[in-house]
């Protein structure tokens, strides 16, 4: 096993939210890379991370596109030459549209699998030869982490568009489970269900305005940080998460 | 209600096995007409339904192609004009591409949506409004019936692509159940787990050669006829279907 | 294949709804035997039955009671003598406690798992040694049916002893169409997710009063006979069913 | 926030494995109950954690009889006097009988129940009023933490016994996330798929003799920690575990 510090970590999809909760828990033991469209996205957080002395590189990327994905792995291969991947976050939400079906453009509907069918594999097709370098040398077997959504389980009325991508990202993940868990990849998937307790949500009236009503976007990454830790003998592939008062 | 042949149903994606069923089966109440790629894929099936008396058209069909689907869905309206749809079925297998993660091109990956996830976009885009029409008149809720599969609820090693797809398949389905349903549009989705007894498996050697260890397509057809001929009290969504002597 | 008149159905549980509209739907072909722990459940049933010229016995039966059990199928190889078992349906409700899970008594919360759980043992054992000696000569293949519910797959608040035991016996069901479907056996559980219309829910306000926003118990019925009759090829082991405008 | 130490944990069925585990886990914390049927099951344990410095008492206890189960929360009330429950975990077992079904006697099958039906709802109606008292005071959400199997959401062939019970105990610890959750108490359920590493299980050769095949008790133990630490925002009900290697 060697040091964390020969280790990085990747997060696909940061924000004001989880992405941004996940970058900085997994920047106290390793180098962060983070990945958003918009550099707007990552750069507070980049400096944040700075600020508190860990290390973070940001890259701008739109991980449904085959280029842009390709070229921010050379990117990352450069950067952080000679370090190797312990976990990967794909947090990518994308465009959530809800329309009555009918309403639906092509281009709306696709919007859900663009970002987690499209975007997924070519993260996933990046980042799992290089977990697979880690599985020797990594202090935790290498992970993974895929964020999922109360859509990932059932198709509501009007959320055929966000649902059906929603769909396609579980499937792949559970295929990437059980073809790399054997390999000693950790691939796990979280289903969030509920709000997210951020800045855009701060008004929303969620569970009767019940206080903790929405989710800590810090405690979903101590979850995902306790899953990149689990053992091989004791992966979990799929836990949900919700708030008390959430109905469900 | 009005009579059973001022109605047509739809049939995308024949072939040998479970659409050829499906249509001669629907066949005998309603004209039918047939989408298919491949014109060889519905011709001897039209001949077929004709000779035996019942009204059929064959349209070669991309379902993925928004074009296509929709200079189809203009040809049904000139040749079936003034007939209301009263069942359409969703059987679209699309190519199933079974290969290591990283072996996947993109184009291998996305074949599982092309078809199942685009392509039934497109087609319940073009049916559910005629559909709709059916409500108050057809002798049967007017249906949408969709072929799954094992991979429609389990993401297999290898099979990123199909369960890709099929997920993205289910998830609309429900989807467009919970917004239909109500409108008096009965959406129905069939998990077949198993080989479907036709031509091209006639070798496969399944359930080790037991007798009946291959799912007859006729029984699908059965088995859609009788989702079509339920009453909206009592809708179906989900049923699954395997050969007697399948592991699950 | 033997004449439909060499073999007969029984069905656990009948009383206003389901039950009866098995029944009767069964007694078209085979004649009926009726467990209920209360004769008045199915003495006008038997009457009906015998009334449209088929042939039916009602056997004061307490499921959850082995001796019951016990004398209620001596009972039956007696009067049925000869015969065999070609469909087995349970359709127990029991007693549908509902409180505050600290206010349940060990009784109440034993309530669901008594009839759904040890009711459903004792019948199972009893029937699938008949079934087993049906499978040759049964004119379809011969079927132990079972009648779950929404708490068949989701224990909701308060609801701990109706959902336990419907759990119970959905376990069950599934372990005996795994070990008896490869011998023949049909095993079906069917989940029934919305209000039954009987005179008892007559006045229920269900989903805003809409015309038959009840579920029909002769739809139930139709559903069990094409499960009871779909080839070995093609068995469905579950279905769902809810009316058109249920929230699921 | 009180300290920990006015609080206790209670963990129902200890042995070689999980238990044994989670008790030493807690002990860190907490003082530990530990409920076994046979004091030979917990009382190396109790030692084990005197001997690290942590407080610990043994019950003998039936938790499927309510007398049993009634005295030893009347004892835990006393040698715990003053002290408030912050964690409650059900690991029991119980018998798991795995034969053909027509070979089950009444007793066999109603094991499964036995254990996990009746004795869970034993245990939940001691331990939840408890729980309940602590939710303002305790350090964290106060938890009950239920171990479940892949017979929780699968019944085998041969293993109706097993699955009836877990699936009666996943219903009950649903109803009761959903009842409690809101109250601020936080009810998990673990599918734990897969064999455990106890001394047992040693010579067993699952997944091929893979190292790390067998599931690491402790891991468990931290798992449940997890669960117990999450704050009211983001609570998990349920999450599966199983080695790199299984098959799922």
């Amino acid at each position: 096993m060697a040091a964390a510090n020969s280790f990085f970590s990747v997060v696909a999809g940061v924000g004001a939210g989880t992405g941004r909760s996940v970058a900085l828990k997994f920047a106290k033991t390793y180098p962060v890379v983070l990945l958003a469209r918009n550099p707007a996205n990552y750069e507070s957080i980049v400096k944040e991370i700075k600020a508190s002395g860990g290390h973070a590189i940001g890259i701008s990327t739109d991980v449904s596109s085959p280029q842009s994905v390709s070229s921010a792995f050379q990117e990352i291969q450069k950067e952080l030459k000679g370090k190797k991947l312990a976990a990967a976050v794909f947090n990518v939400g994308g465009k959530f549209v809800r329309k009555p079906f009918l309403e639906l453009s092509l281009e709306d509907y696709e919007a859900g699998y663009d970002s987690n069918g499209r975007g997924f594999f070519l993260f996933a097709q990046a980042v799992l030869p290089l977990l697979l370098e880690s599985v020797e040398s990594s202090p935790h077997p290498p992970s993974l982490i895929i964020t999922g959504a109360t859509a990932s389980i059932s198709g509501r009325a009007t959320s055929a568009s966000f649902a059906s991508g929603k769909f396609a990202l579980r499937a792949t993940g559970q295929s990437l489970a059980r073809e790399f868990g054997p390999k000693g990849v950790h691939v796990a998937h979280a289903i969030i269900d509920g709000v997210i307790d951020i800045p855009r949500t701060k008004e929303y009236a969620v569970n009767n305005g019940a206080p903790d009503g929405k989710i800590s976007a810090d405690a979903i990454a101590d979850a995902y940080w306790y899953l990149h830790t689990q053992p091989r003998s004791h992966f979990t592939q799929e836990l949900d998460v919700r708030p008390y008062v959430e109905k469900f």
